[in-house]
C-alpha cells in the first residue's frame, strides 16, 4: 500500500477510506460489514465517550444495560418501529452447533437446538428496555426515569462504509420517561442541545439543529430532533438524533403511573443517540490530503517531541531536556508523547505523526541544545516556529486552544460558502451538482415534493432549522405556498 | 415483595437472589437468561471498569474493539476452542424479518435472507481477533501485541443466576501476542497479579492465585491462571482468568512474524478476562442479613447525610450546615449524597441505604444544631458515633479507609476458619458437607481422580496455588504419590 493518500480533490471516498486505514482507525473484519476499530481510533471513541458520558451525567441521566437481544414478540410490540428496522436485523434461531455429520472437523446448527421464540439482535433498544420500564414505573414518584446506555446495535445495512454506515456500530442510547408531554419534549430538546454543544466545542464541527420531516423521522417517534454536519464534499452528515417518541411505546407496552391526582396515565418517552458515525464525521470535517487532522480536545496525543540526533551522547543529552518538558506539559494535563524510537528516522516520525493528526509536534534538535530552543509545528496549517525552551509550556498551551477555534472556524467558514438559498428549482438543481452543502429553500410540506427532489437531485430534507423565520414564500419544486425554508442536501 | 431479606443462614441461595433484586442492582428480563444490570449496579461495574482499566492502561495495554460476530468458520478454526464453546453458541441465521402472511401484524423470519455462512455471537473472541492479528503482525517489530476489549459476550448456559452465571454478560477480554514463549507466560501471570490486586485492594475480596488442573483449564490453553475467592456459604467463586494459549491460535490462524534473525516464527499469545460476575463476587463476600455491604473504594455513593428535622425552618437550618459539610467532603474526593427527599421518613431511609450498603451514614438532627455535632453509622459493624461537625470530615475519611481494610480482613478471616488440611477421603466428605471452604489436599494428578471426587463430593479442584510447597504426600482419593497439596472446594 502506498504511504500517500489518494487526493480529496480527485476521489474524496477514495481518500476517506484509505485515510481510515492508514492512520490506523478502523478496518474491516471478516464479517460482512462489520468493522474492527484499531486502538487509535478506539482511543478517539474513549475521548468521545468520556465527554458525552460526563454531559449526561450533569443533565441528570444515569448508565444501565438491557439484554443484546429482544424477542421477537417484544420487537414487533409497537408497529412503526418494528417495520422501520425488520428489512434489516440480524435473527438468532438457534443456540447450539454440533460436529458436522458430511463435514469432518466441521460444525454445523443443531436443527435440536432451535429457539421457540426467534431473538433480535438489537437495531435500537426501545422494545425491550420499554418492557423492562413497565416494571419499574408505578407512581409519579418514579418519573422522570432518566436513563442511557452504551451499547453496541446491528443493522443489517447492505452498503456499508467505515464509521459511516456499518452492520455493528457502537452508541449510546438515552431512553427517558416523564408524566407529561411537554417535559418529554424538553428532555428532547436538551438532548439535541447537549449533542450540539460536544460536536460544536469538543469535535470543533459546527452543527444546524433542526427537526426532521415526516418521512426522515425515527420509525415510533412523533418528532426527531437532529444536529446536521457539513462535510468538506458538500455532502450532510446527520451527526445525531433525539426523538419525541409521544406514548407510543408506553401504549405498546402499557406502562403507565399513577398521577398526583391518583389517575391513570401512559407515560411520555423520548430516545436519543450517537454512534461511533461521530469518527466519520470528525475525520471528514477537518482532514486534509496529508492525512487526518485532530481537534486537540479530541486527540489521544495532542503534542509529540521527535528528537533529531547524532550519536548515544546527544540524544541523551536532549532526552534530559524532554524529560523536563515533558514533565511540565502533563502537569498542565496536556497529553504528550516522547518519541525516541532508533527505529525510524525522524522524517518517517514526522510523516506518520502528520498521517495521525497529532496537532502540535516539537522537534528537538542538536542546535536547539546550545540555543535553548525548540521548533513547535502545528498540524492544521503546517505552520513552524522556534521558541525559546522556557516558554514553550505556555505556548504549547495556548496553540492547542487556538488550534481548536481555528478548526471549528475554518469548518464555519466552508459551510458558510456552502449554504446557498435558492428560489427556483433550476438553480436548485445546478447548486445541488456543482457546489453542494446546503440548499435553503422553500417547500411545500408534502411527501410526494419530497421525493420528487430526491428522485431528480439526490437530495433530501435534511432538517427544517429549529430557527428557521417565518418567512412567506412558494415551494422551490411545486410552487406551492410555504412558510418556512427548510435545508437540503445530499446526505451521507 | 417483602421489605426483609431472607436470613443467610436459612437460604442462602435465596437471601443472593433477594438481594441483587431488591439493592436494585439487576434484574432477569424477558430474554431467558440474560440480565438488565439496573443503575446502581451498574454504576458499581464503571467504578470496577475504572479502576481496571486504569491498571490496564498502566501495564501497557491498549483497548479496541472487534465484531459481535464470528463466522463459523473462523469459529471452528481452533479445535479445542470451538469444541469448548459450541454446545452453548447463539447462532445468527437470518438478517431480515418480514410480514407474516399467516398472522396479520406479527412478523417472521423472511426465508429468502438466509446467511450464506452462519454467525456465531462471540463467547470469546480469540478466533475473530487471531485472524485480524494475522494482518496486523508481520515482524518483531509489530510486537508485543497488547489489546485489550471492553464487550459484551453470550454463553446459552442452561442455569443462570444474576451476575454469577448470565446468557448475557459484559466482560474484558484481554489478548496478546509476542515474540517468545517465556514472554507470554509472563504476561498471563502479570494479569492474574493485577487481576489478584483489584480483587484485594479495591473488593476487599482475599484470592488464591493458582494454575488449572488439565480438566478446568479455559480450552485452547495451555495454562489458565486463575484468582480464586471464598463466598460466606463456603463454596468457592472463580473470580478472573489468564490463559497462556501457546501457539494454538497462531497456529489455526497462521499468525507467523520474522524474528529479529530474519526467521519466520509462530507468535506466543494470551487472553485474560474478568467479568459482571465478579458484582456477584462482592455481594457474596461482604453482604448480610440486612442487606448489601459495600467496600467504600467501589461504593457508587460513600456517604449519605440524612437530615432528621421538624418544620421548613428546620431543614433551612440543617441543609445550610449540609451543605459545609458535602463541600468539604467532596473536596476530599469523596462522594455524598445529601437525602432531603420529604416523601419519606428517616427511617425509610436509614432502611434503604441499608440495603444498598452506603458505607457511612450521617444523621443530621436537631440537636445536632445546637451541639455542633452529627451522628456517623457504618454499614458494615452497625456502629454509631457523635462526632464534632469540624471534625467530621476528618473522621469519615479515615473511617472508609479502615471500613475497607476491615472488610478485608473479616473476609480473610473467614477464609482462614474456612481452609482446612486433610489427608483421608472420609474427613475430606465431611469437610466439604458439614464445613465447606477449601480443602487443601494431595491429589494424584489424573483426571479419572478428579472426576471421582467430583462425583462423590461435588468438589472440584479450584487450582494448585502458585505458592503450593513441595511436600511429599499421598492422594487422599487414590492413596498414589502425590507432592503438592492443591485446593478442593464446591464452586458457583
Amino acid at each position: 500500500m502506498s504511504k500517500h493518500l489518494k487526493k480529496r480533490s480527485e476521489d474524496y471516498s477514495k481518500w476517506y477510506n484509505e485515510l481510515v486505514v492508514k492512520a490506523d482507525l478502523a478496518e474491516n473484519s471478516a464479517v460482512r460489514g462489520c468493522m474492527v476499530i484499531k486502538p487509535y481510533g478506539f482511543a478517539i471513541w474513549e475521548k468521545m465517550q468520556a465527554e458525552l458520558d460526563r454531559m449526561f451525567k450533569e443533565t441528570g441521566h444515569q448508565n444501565a444495560y438491557f439484554p443484546l437481544f429482544v424477542p421477537k414478540s417484544l420487537f414487533e410490540a409497537e408497529e412503526k418501529n418494528a417495520e422501520g428496522f425488520a428489512k434489516e436485523c440480524a435473527v438468532v434461531t438457534h443456540y447450539r452447533l454440533q460436529n458436522d455429520p458430511e463435514n469432518p472437523g466441521k460444525l454445523r446448527v443443531d436443527p435440536e437446538a432451535k429457539l421457540e421464540e426467534e431473538l433480535v439482535v438489537r437495531p435500537t433498544s426501545e422494545a425491550i428496555i420499554w418492557n423492562t420500564y413497565k416494571g419499574w414505573i408505578q407512581s409519579y414518584r418514579d418519573l422522570p426515569l432518566l436513563i442511557n446506555q452504551w451499547a453496541n446495535v446491528v443493522r443489517w445495512e447492505m452498503r456499508t462504509r467505515l464509521f459511516l454506515r456499518t452492520a455493528e456500530f457502537l452508541w449510546q442510547e438515552g431512553h427517558t420517561a416523564h408524566t407529561t408531554k411537554s417535559e418529554a419534549i424538553a428532555e428532547a430538546k436538551q438532548m439535541q442541545e447537549v449533542y450540539a454543544t460536544f460536536a460544536e466545542e469538543f469535535m470543533a464541527m459546527p452543527v444546524i439543529k433542526g427537526y426532521k420531516s415526516d418521512s426522515e423521522r425515527f420509525a415510533g417517534a412523533e418528532d426527531t430532533f437532529t444536529i446536521e454536519a457539513l462535510m468538506q464534499d458538500g455532502k450532510a452528515l446527520q451527526a445525531g438524533t433525539s426523538h419525541f417518541l409521544g406514548q407510543n411505546f408506553a401504549k405498546a407496552f402499557d406502562v403507565k403511573f399513577t398521577s398526583k391526582e391518583g389517575k391513570q396515565e401512559h407515560v411520555w418517552a423520548t430516545s436519543w443517540g450517537v454512534s461511533t458515525r461521530l469518527i466519520g464525521g470528525l475525520i471528514m470535517t477537518h482532514s486534509d490530503d496529508s492525512g487526518l487532522v485532530l481537534p486537540p480536545k479530541l486527540a489521544p496525543i495532542q503534542v509529540v517531541i521527535v528528537p533529531i540526533y547524532k550519536g548515544e551522547e546527544q540524544l541523551t543529552a536532549i532526552s534530559e531536556r524532554v524529560a523536563v518538558i515533558v514533565k511540565a506539559l502533563r502537569k498542565r494535563g496536556i497529553s504528550v508523547k516522547f518519541d525516541d524510537r532508533d527505529t525510524f528516522r525522524p522524517g518517517a516520525k514526522f510523516a506518520e505523526y502528520e498521517l495521525k493528526g497529532v496537532p502540535v509536534r516539537i522537534a528537538f534538535g542538536g542546535r536547539d541544545l546550545e540555543n535553548n530552543t525548540v521548533e513547535v509545528a502545528r498540524r492544521d496549517t503546517f505552520e513552524k516556529q522556534t521558541i525559546s525552551q522556557d516558554n514553550v509550556v505556555d505556548f504549547v498551551s495556548n496553540l492547542l486552544e487556538e488550534i481548536q477555534e481555528s478548526l471549528f472556524n475554518k469548518a464555519s467558514d466552508y459551510r458558510k460558502e456552502h449554504t446557498t438559498e435558492v428560489n427556483d428549482f433550476k438553480e436548485f438543481k445546478k447548486v445541488i451538482k456543482n457546489k453542494g452543502g446546503f440548499v435553503s429553500a422553500h417547500w411545500d410540506g408534502t411527501e410526494e415534493t419530497e421525493d420528487k427532489i430526491k428522485e431528480y437531485t439526490k437530495a433530501t430534507i435534511r432538517c427544517i432549522p429549529n430557527d428557521a423565520k417565518q418567512e412567506a414564500g412558494v415551494c422551490v419544486f411545486s410552487g406551492k405556498p410555504s412558510t418556512k425554508r427548510v435545508l437540503f442536501a445530499k446526505a451521507y
